[in-house]
């Protein structure tokens, strides 16, 4: 497959204080706010134009996020690569034995399709592959 | 502070088979080695353009990376923040009562001067700010 680059590192925060830090960091970068409604997810988009900061938000209890830092506490949820052409990505993995989350893409925030890599096939790390 | 963009993701990992999907994403990817000595470490850099992705190992068994491992298992043990200048980013760190792990810069990968924030002051997560 063909990585076009890191399109964005996903962040889950537990307060206010976790905050702190980042504001000082992306102050002055632009930032957008999207909803990924079927996730429960609301995201805080920085985009610093050489990778984005997605912090990601609980709409509910149900959501990922909540789950996510109930389980494993504030850090760092995803790691997102943009590829040239997701669709043959996910047909390439799936021949070489890599897991994925879904079977196929779904959309994700801004809009994008994204597809998540199974965690046990990276090493511990949840990766998504997108394509704008 | 002024950020320029996602320098790279560090990432650890236990064994080959972990590696297998990192080398089907970043397998047309530019890579290039270079050894920390003084942290034991051994870096293996793919670089999108669109920010790094950054393999450490251990060098020897006291490396941060074999500490790390060995506490916490594979996984992203840092990300990097590019910084158009890194002694002024310090400077504003300390007077807004960020904690930086060293109190001044060090020299890392590539020969950047590099600098990590403490871990309990960005939500848990090891941040590197770098300057080339």
């Amino acid at each position: 497959m063909k990585v076009l680059g890191i399109e964005h590192i996903g962040i889950a925060l537990k307060s206010k204080k976790d905050k702190y830090f980042w504001d000082i960091l992306l102050g002055d970068t632009d930032k957008k706010i999207d909803l990924v409604k079927d996730q429960g997810v609301k995201t805080e988009i920085y985009d610093t134009k050489k990778g984005k900061v997605e912090f990601l938000d609980a709409l509910d209890k149900n959501s990922v996020v909540a789950k996510f830092l109930e389980k494993r506490g504030p850090g760092i949820h995803h790691i997102s690569f943009e590829v040239e052409n997701l669709e043959n990505a996910i047909d390439e993995m799936h021949q070489k034995g890599i897991d994925t989350v879904t079977e196929s893409f779904t959309i994700g925030a801004e809009g994008f399709k994204i597809i998540f890599v199974h965690p046990r096939c990276t090493g511990g790390i949840l990766v998504e592959l997108t394509q704008r």
